[in-house]
Formats: C-alpha cells, structure tokens, sequence
C-alpha cells in the first residue's frame, strides 16, 4: 500500500499525523474517517503557490462537494481558498464555518428557486449559470431583490476526458452547461451581457473528474481562451475571469499514474500567460477548482475485522464494520482501492482477500483482490485515498450510523463530526397510532 | 405509467389516498415520499392471508431494510407482521416503534459485537447465524450473559436466480450464509446444535432480489427442506423451522412481470405441504421475509420541475429538485422507472425526455427515456415504485437534506418522517479554530 502523507510505520503499526490509528481506535471507535490535516494543508499550499501569476489573479477554490463540513471548511478558509459550492446545504455549511461569501462560488444544474433567494440574500460572490431558464428566473429575482450579481456561464466546450462516464461532464449531450456549438448559447450570452442586475465575470467549465493525462487540461484552456476572444470579436462581450474547473485525477491503485500538480500547474500557468498574449486578451482572474485533488489523499477510513470467512468457493472475505454505507463508490463506479491491516504493517503479506461490508447486500465489496497478512478478527484494516466523495456520499441504509470524523496532526487529534448515533436516526420520525387523528395534519 | 394502488386521476390530476397530489406539495413540498397506506397494507394482507396452513405456522417477516421508520414499523406491527433487521439501528428503530422482540429476527453476515450484545440484552426472537466466527463470538456472548437465545443457520442452497449480479446472493462465493455443499456447513450445525446457550430452530436462505421467476422458489424449497430431511437422518438435528426469505420480484416498468403474489402464494404453500408429507417431517414454523415487494408498490416520489434543457445534442432534460440523493438505485444497478406529470395526467403525452436530479453529478440521471406531455417548470414529476430502497438508501450527497416521507389513506395525510433541515446537516459538526486547543481531545 502506498503511504499517502504523514503517514509512517512504527512497531508494526501505522502512525498518520504522528497518531498511531490503533489510539484512534481507542478514543474514537470504529470505522472512523481519518484526515491527515497536515498533508491536506500542504495540498492547498501546492495549488496556492505553483497557481500563481504576476498577470491575472488566480482562484483557487475548494470544490466542497468532495468533502464538506464546518470543520474542513474553517480550516480551507484560514488557508486562503476559495470555495465551490453546489446547493443551498453546502451554502449554509460554509457560511455557518464564517466563510466570507464573496469568495464563494454557487454551481448546479437545477438550482431551486430558494437557493437563488439564499445566494441573493447573502451576497455570494459568483453564481455560475447553466442553462437559459436558470438565467431568466435569477434576473427575475435579482431585479424583485434589487441585488446584482456576478455570473458565470458555465460552457461546454465539447472536450472529452477519458474517465468514468458518470464523471465525464463535457459530452455534447451532458446535462451541464451550455454547448460552445449551440447557438443558443450566444443568445443567453449577449442576454446575460446586456442584464441590469446581473454582471457577466466571464466562463466556466469543467471537463470532467479524475482525469489522469493533463494534455485535456492543455486543451480545454486553449478552447476556453479561444472562445472569450471570438466572444470578444463577435459580440463585444469580455470575459474578466475564466474559470477551468477542476477534476485533476489522483492516485487510488498503482492503476493510477496521476501526474505531479506543481509540475502541472506551474506549467499551466505558463501556457495560459502564453495563450493570453497570444490572443491579445485582458483577464482579471483566472480560477481553477481542485476538489479530490485536494482532499482525497489526506482521507483513509479505519475498520475493524469482524470475521474472516472462507466461502465454499472464492477469494476468503474480510467483514469489516463499515462498507458502501461509508463508502459507495465501489459499488457506483467500481472504484477500486488499496488497504493494509494497519496494526500489523510488517508482518509479511501471504493471503489475497475480498473485503467485504456488513451491509446485507451482495454488491457491498469494497475491495475485489487485496493481498494482505494473514488476517484476524480485531485486526485493523485502512483503506486510504477516501478523503474525498465518501463522507460526502454515505448513507444511512440498514440503518447503519455514519462514522465520525477526526483530523489528525503532530500527534493530536481534533474531532470533527461526531459519529451518529441510533438517537439521530429516528430524530425526525413520527410515531405510527392505530387512531392517527394526532398524526393529521 | 402504470397506476398503482389507490393512485387515480380526477380532473387531470393524480391523486393517491383520495389525497391529489398537488395538495400534498402545497403542504409539505418537494421532493416527497408519499407512501399508499391503504394499498400497503392490502399487500401486506396478501401476504398474511395466502401463506397460510393448517399444519404449520407461517410468519410474514417484514424486511424492514427495504423502509424503515418508526411510522412503518409501527403500521407493520399492527397489521400483524414479523420483522427482520439487520442492524443495531434498525433493531434499535423496531424497538423504538414497540415492536414485540420475540417478533423480530436479527440478520447480516457481520454481526458486530455490540449488536449482538443488544440483541441478547432485548431478547430478540431469532438471530440467523452466518458463518463460524459468528457462531463462537454469540455463544460466548449467550455463556457470559446467562442468555439461551434461538438461533436459525443461513444456509445457501446454491440456487442462482437470474438478477442484478449486486443482488443476487447465492453464488457460491457469496459473503452470505454456509454453503450446502461445504463440509464445515455440518460442523457448524452439529456445534450449533449442542451448544448449551443456542436454541437451534433451523435454517434461513434467501436466493435474491427481484426474482420475476416463481420457479427459483419452488426450487428453493425443494432445496431446503431436503437438506432439513438430510440434516435429521444424517446427524439427528430436528429442523423447525425454515426460513425461505424473500425475494419476490415487482413491477417497475414493462421490462418487468411480476408473478401475482396471491396465487403463487397459495402455490407455494401447498407445494411445501407436499414437501413436508412427502419427507415425513415435522415442521412447526415456515417463515418468508417480502420486502420490496410489500412497500415498493405503495411508494412514489414527487419532485417539482425546475427546468427543461435541451442540451446541443440527445433528448432533453426534465430537471427536477430531487436524484440520486433521494433514489440511488438508477446510478448503482441502471434501475428503470415509470413517471408522470402529475398535475397533467390526461394532457397528451408527445415528447420524449430524461429526468435529471439537481446533483452535480453526470451519472445523476433517475430516468433515460420516458415519454410525457411537455414539461414545463413547475409542473410536478412523479415516480411510482419508489417505496423500497430509495429513502433507505438516500443520502446527504451534495448536502442535499433529505425528503419528508408522508403516508396518505382516505383522503387523509399523515407526516411520517420530517424533511431534514440545513441544521440537521451540520448537528454533528465541530468548529475549527485555528488555535485548536479547544479541539483537542
């Protein structure tokens, strides 16, 4: 297993943020989402140091759908980032963490009626958006609202990363933005442009997720550059800012070959300062919005071995007491993932398993083929790199709790989000009555 | 779209429980669980009518994983039903509805301590054992407590049903159960058997879901009880019990044929009358665990259009206020649904769309192709077939609250789960501050 981090072995067991994780155990229980908050504050300082120009400003703003809570979103704002977010839950997070809603972005596909109101009423910075409707009923509130805003389109520029489909955003049939070959773009455009109450920054786009070979980010600068100057040429419309979205691919299993991001983005750079002269254009702000990139190698989840059990055929399974409750992605997208028996890191490896969840569900295998020491019940299992969309995508089915949150760092540890409880699962239920005149509403 | 239950349509609207449901958003938004009270329980009285003998008991076991909530499992307790649970959580739920222990069946292939320890602590009526380590943990748990508790062995039967390759369970490399063809399958039984705290009642399985086939549970059977036969003539263990589990396929589009539960459930029983005689057993209790097909048909969700989009190329987009958050089940196994507008049942259906939730999200897509009249924002989209494993499943993906979940029955709506709020959101969250001393623990 890769060692993501603060990451270390000591007496056979493995230490992040200078805690050994069997402590974590002891004070926390089992499974517990880990994050090396360390590592994840150097993260932010590769993309706040190498994304830096002496020619436009540069953005750099936390994707929070990758991984949002009060906590995370306190310390991504003492570190100077920007932030993305994608619903009225996620505004109302960052806002309750004390972010200044200026730096704050607000995307989406659908994005409901209240939560322009949420956006008008806290002076978010940006709204980016996506489609004609979207921009007629924001124009209509901001002129009921006396509010101006600062819009984005979010564009399609028709460039297709290889990854997931599920991820892959830019397909001329996606669901997100507006396509650079429909005309109706144009339209909504020199709409948008000439609008009392709204002020169009510029373009938004973002190609897709996890995406390995940095040549499509080459490209879709090149295609997002190029067409501000057509909109410059064709309507007089200037684009101030150009958002490129983010999607940089990480490092899950050796099948993953991300590539270095200060070697990429200082090259980004370079080539967008490039392409500006080139086309003679004037920006303001150039931003970009790292979200798995940032966050996901900092996160592991910690589980402890309930049984291990060989079935009449096949690989033996390791139950673990969490699964695709906590981690759904294998089952959505057959991610796959390292792991380790994390009190027991030098022992040698000798047995290939499937790790198994207790969901009572057949798809609820987190990881397919793992190679490990002969493992035990109360062995500690840690699957690292599910810092980002697992938190963020868990769920309550068969009435599993979700884990806590804990942040480590220079042998402390910071609780974050306490586990729930059973008390928080039935928080909202009513009562059933055989004569339901209480329950009539 | 199929009309379900009591779903019918007065003056271009749907109406379900003599409730429209366009009364329903007004009182309690969008999106909604509505659930078909009435048509609930007639399922459930098809089930406890039909499985049915003179010469033994039969509990109906409601596999409360499919929906649970305090309101179901308190209308599932008064209909008469058994429950299965398979978790801390959902025992915990069952509990806190006054379901009767002795009632209740604990299942899962990772049972964790804990859980185990509640269900001894609460004198829960059957544990299904699943595997050796599960058995020695309990045995030694029922010795230290001073507790006899009844035990069944979830047996695979080796039995594979045509379905999503996530929900069927009986492979032989299956995480659940002991295999028929295993030799510790029998070492486990006879250790079962005269271990001095276990009560051995018999044997579980459970083939599958949505299995559209009747046959695979004629063959079920004939598996089953033929291993009990088996089990008395080779190692003297009686068989009380048998547990055939659940299973039984429903309609979610025309692709599917449900076999019709009333027939095949009076099929069913004389077939294993005939068994039972055949073999010359003495069986006192046959259990059957239905689950989605006891609520799926009873539950729709309603979601208010936010926009349609016409992206440059492929159908256009219904966009609604709900997706993948509240109905996971089209991402994870390509789930197909029916819909409607429901506050325009009789206009003319004339264009062909997809539904797309509001997740920033690609793959967050409920529905590929479905014809309807033309969507304007507003109007209100309603999917049937959404009882089973959508709110089970939903999650705060996005920060996206969760819905309400209302029942209606005779014109009458009665609020069951309330809608989660921002605050819900960040209940468990803690603050960072950056002089973190008031984190440390």
């Amino acid at each position: 297993m890769k060692l993501h981090g603060t990451m270390k072995i000591e007496n056979n067991q493995l230490l992040i943020g200078d805690v050994s994780v069997e402590q974590l155990r002891a004070k926390y229980g089992t499974p517990l989402y880990i994050i090396d908050q360390t590592h994840f504050a150097e993260q932010a300082n590769v993309f706040l140091t190498n994304f830096r120009s002496e020619k436009f400003q540069t953005h750099i703003s936390y994707a929070s759908k990758a991984f949002s809570n009060l906590y995370i979103l306190g310390l991504a704002k003492e570190l100077g980032l920007f932030l993305d977010v994608v619903s009225g839950g996620e505004l109302y997070t960052a806002l309750s963490a004390g972010y200044n809603p200026e730096k704050i972005s607000f995307h989406g596909n659908n994005k409901l009626p209240e939560e322009l109101e949420m956006v008008l009423a806290n002076d978010i910075g940006r709204i980016i958006v996506d489609h004609y409707t979207e921009y007629s009923l924001l124009s209509a509130l901001a002129a009921e609202k006396q509010k101006k805003v600062k819009v984005l389109l979010r564009i399609n520029p028709g460039i297709e990363a290889d990854t997931h489909k599920y991820i892959q955003t830019t397909g001329k049939d996606s669901k997100f933005g507006m396509s650079i070959a429909d005309p109706v773009t144009y339209v909504l455009l020199k709409d948008m442009n000439s609008d009392p109450w709204l002020e169009l920054e510029g373009i938004h786009c973002h190609i897709g997720s996890q995406i390995l070979d940095k040549e499509f980010f080459f490209r879709e600068a090149a295609a997002m550059f190029s067409f501000a100057r057509n909109l410059l040429d064709d309507y007089s419309i200037i684009v101030r800012e150009i958002n490129l979205g983010g999607g940089f691919g990480v490092y899950y299993t050796k099948e993953d070959q991300p590539f270095d991001y200060a070697e990429f983005l200082a090259e980004y750079i370079v080539e967008i300062e490039r392409i500006i002269t080139e086309l003679d254009l004037t920006i303001d702000t150039v931003s970009i919005e790292p979200g798995r990139s940032l966050i996901n190698a900092s996160g592991s989840t910690l589980y402890t071995v309930g049984a291990v059990k060989q079935p009449y055929q096949g690989k033996p399974f390791v139950f673990v007491d969490g699964g695709m409750t906590d981690n759904p992605r294998p089952a959505l997208y057959q991610a796959k993932y390292e792991a380790c028996l994390a009190n027991r890191m030098q022992d040698e490896v000798t047995d290939n398993y499937r790790v198994a969840g207790k969901c009572c569900e057949t798809g609820d295998i987190l990881i397919q083929d793992i190679a490990l020491p002969q493992a035990e019940p109360g062995d500690l299992l840690l699957i690292p790199g599910t810092g980002a969309y697992n938190y963020a995508m868990s769920s309550n089915y068969n009435r599993i709790p979700r884990p806590a949150v804990v942040f480590v760092e220079n042998g402390q540890s910071h609780l974050a989000v306490k586990r729930e409880t059973y008390e928080d699962l039935i928080r909202n239920d009513q009562k059933y009555f055989a004569d339901n005149s209480m329950q009539k509403l």
